[in-house]
């Protein structure tokens, strides 16, 4: 059974592990702060790969941009990693195999083979957090598009009528209403135009200081402001969901994330249900943890080699 | 060289030739008209193919409505044809090999096999007509989803915020407005809002009598009103492809239908391109004419058996 050293990359630390080909960890998960400088992260890449490919057969790494389609570079920009970045050729770290795939797209794959989607050949994964993310799966390969992009749905535009601005500066996409920064949108644009604001637990607070966590909370006590907020984004959410529904046909779809756990999952099912013209879809609550992106990427290595 | 009877079923005529492996006319196209009741509809067909199956390997048909996973079955209802039509099992017609497929996913093959796709083996083709139909390729293969239906990108929801009601009693579908209909309907919003309908050429018709060739005339003569018409549809279509292209990151998109001649398709290509956050994509006008329901579905077929 072949062995992988499955690393993902975040903006502050790097963990890294063995992982064998059904998902199973071998080793402790390791980590290590992520170096600001483009040379001491490459140095740390190499010490970490040094300390572990005598016992390995691939090297994975999971990472936030988007890959190239051969699987080997980082091609976009990733702020949150030192300048330089996407010259790094991934596959010169060492003489034994190596892949790399987006963060997304590996979490995608670790919810196909082992999380809730196991068993389901066409499925969308939906990561719901301060942004929005997305991994496609269809007849049980990863959709990576011409040049490896593929599965940008928090950038689809929907309500385009309401011209909200996302984080990314463009109109109205996905994600500025079905992420958590758009759910404190959506908590601010009700606060300043519905009369339920007055009469809320929050009618206090500054409108610019309600968070998520507010509304998540106001929801448990009943406030009907909380209530409100909380349905609209939801409903955003929908939306855009019937829409990957109408056009991938898939057998379910999976909704992950820190802010994926806050939504109704049963609700949302019904909702798609009721307005698809395609074949009725399951909707499912993420299954794998954190390390998602660790085990997907070895697991998506194990199948290129 | 295989040969294959292809068959495009239309609410009106049923359509016939036979057709070579790479998308010729080995014979005359032949017509008849649609019978309106299932049983002659039924004898049709049979008398069809007994005329024509001896020269031939394969039968295959581009039909209206959903066709299941194993392209023996209309499985939607289809309003334009004969009630009971989703009870024939097609393969029952012929001893040889039998194939159904959706009007639209024989169309966006053909474009992809011998048309304007030809050689961008991860391609969406969109038919703007009377509705908005679409089939889409990744990697040289028609995405099909669970059941047969994927491909559904017409009711997508766009505009969420604007409320327009489809024809098929939804809200805010893609097909409302990027379709020949929403035209019709931007025209009237657009008639009824802005103060540029009072100089307009059309300013002494009836809100609803004005056509879609109304605006395309009015177009051509320099018709403000008209040009904030179509400006208005295009940008709708423009919104539904910007989310097609960063879910699908796609070589090309192909815009085919009736409507489609009349869309600026270098203003489309360049305001995608400035908006996605994928890598760049190409649009071209399809190339297929009237009779790519039938070869797509006779390539189709061929690759199939």
């Amino acid at each position: 059974m072949k062995k992988v050293l499955g690393i993902d990359i975040g903006g502050t630390k790097i963990s890294y592990a063995i992982i064998d080909e059904k998902g199973n960890f071998l080793s402790q998960i390791e980590k290590k702060s992520t170096p600001k400088n483009i040379d001491e992260l490459k140095n740390l890449f190499q010490s970490i790969i040094k300390s572990k490919e005598n016992d390995v057969d691939i090297i994975s790494f999971a990472t936030a941009g988007a890959v190239n389609i051969s699987n080997t570079r980082v091609e976009s920009s990733t702020p949150n990693m030192p300048e330089g970045y996407n010259k790094i050729d991934f596959t010169e770290l060492s003489d034994k195999p190596v892949y790399v795939e987006n963060d997304a797209n590996c979490a995608a794959w670790a919810e196909y083979k082992i999380g809730a989607a196991k068993g389901d050949d066409n499925t969308i994964i939906i990561t719901l957090g301060t942004g929005v993310g997305g991994g496609i799966i269809i007849e049980g390969k990863l959709l990576r598009g011409k040049s490896g992009r593929a599965g940008e749905i928090g950038s689809m535009k929907i309500n385009s009528g309401r011209g909200r601005i996302c984080t990314c500066h463009r109109k109205d996409c996905y994600e500025s209403y079905a992420s958590g920064s758009g759910l404190k949108m959506t908590a601010e644009e009700i606060a300043r135009t519905s009369s339920l604001f007055k009469s809320s637990i929050y009618n206090s607070k500054s409108i610019r200081d309600i968070t998520t966590y507010d509304i998540i909370a106001g929801l448990k006590q009943n406030d009907l402001y909380s209530k409100e907020v909380f349905d609209t984004w939801q409903n955003d959410i929908i939306i855009g969901l019937i829409g990957l529904t109408n056009i991938f046909d898939p057998d379910s779809i999976v909704i992950s994330g820190g802010m994926g756990e806050f939504t109704d999952i049963k609700k949302i099912e019904n909702d798609i249900n009721s307005e698809i013209v395609v074949s009725p879809v399951k909707v499912k609550l993420a299954k794998t943890s954190n390390n998602a992106g660790m085990i997907g990427s070895a697991l998506l290595a194990v199948a290129k080699y």
